[in-house]
């Protein structure tokens, strides 16, 4: 089974390759993607073997159809509706990052425990946290966002997978875990300023 | 030299701590930080160890003393001046991200090249993208954040390095590298989500 890191190797190699082909690239090597994604020419090729890209290592992979099955491999064509719980900060801006748009993905319900925050009317429409379970399940969704700030987070994640959800991406700075049969990412941008603090502390004691 | 990996999961181990002091705990053995965690309890101990912080493996660590130490290596008794470039919806809500302030992080100013954005008399300004070479020098800035959009990213970058940035946090979706004396941390949120919906969709056909 591949596992994170694999996977985000080929999100990277599809940014790069939908950059070249605006650059008319018809052809990429594996020394293009290399340099365009700081990974190197050998974990290119032994990428594209594990996830049976095909290519001519001499003539060099074609573009579009790299594209088209890095597409396939990562579920590119189709639109994946997803739920947010906590529409605080955070929360509103993920609501209407243009990125996701971009790349398929749908928050098509935000959820909270503030009256306050309700918006049932708006585009992307702000919900009580005990529609939840009844939405999830009506509209078959699979994936969540929590927003929530940390003490939170732990209980949503539980009514999150108890609606049936599948795939989380948790911005609350906890680390959450689940069940087995339940994907979470962990993103924390304190401890990513902490790291990056460390490193920059690291090198000027160094110098 | 430590690898980014271990001192996120310094970061994770100093978040547990901080929560188990709440609740009053006094000592803690690498068996509950493990379990807090989801690191090993071998690796909590190989870790403690490398970053010399000691313990008496059968009397457990003291909760305060390693929160102190860890507060230490990762440099949080000091606040830690950032700037930002991008004052878009993720740029926006990231300068009144309320996580950022406990950690003793402090966005001091925002930079953008759009006219319409600047606040240059708001609590924490917005400016014009051309100050940034000035304001950096003249308050010693060493740490920045990118949230702008993937074409300006780059440009950002090397703006940023040559005003002596050497820390910085990338939000823009696009891999960017810097040179050997500058630590860029890339989040991507679109790659985030690829391999959630990767990762799902592989245990349902895998049932």
């Amino acid at each position: 089974m591949p596992n994170k890191n694999d996977v985000i190797r080929l999100s990277r190699y599809r940014n790069a390759l939908i950059r070249l082909r605006a650059l008319n690239f018809v052809k990429v090597f594996s020394d293009n993607l290399a340099d365009a994604t700081g990974v190197s020419a050998v974990q290119v090729r032994k990428d594209f073997s594990t996830f049976d890209i095909s290519g001519n290592r001499r003539g060099g992979y074609e573009v579009d159809e790299v594209i088209k099955r890095l597409n396939k491999i990562l579920d590119k064509d189709s639109i994946h509706n997803f739920i947010e719980v906590g529409a605080g900060n955070l929360g509103r801006a993920l609501l209407h990052y243009p990125g996701f748009a971009k790349s398929g993905i749908k928050i098509i319900a935000c959820f909270d425990i503030d009256p306050a925050k309700y918006k049932p009317d708006a585009e992307i429409p702000v919900l009580p946290i005990e529609e939840l379970d009844d939405f999830v399940k009506k509209n078959e969704i699979r994936f969540g966002i929590i927003s929530t700030p940390d003490l939170a987070a732990q209980q949503v994640l539980v009514r999150m997978i108890s609606a049936g959800i599948k795939g989380i991406l948790n911005f609350a700075p906890i680390y959450l875990r689940g069940p087995q049969d339940c994907v979470i990412n962990n993103i924390n941008l304190e401890s990513e300023i902490e790291n990056i603090v460390y490193f920059v502390n690291f090198a000027e004691e160094n110098k």
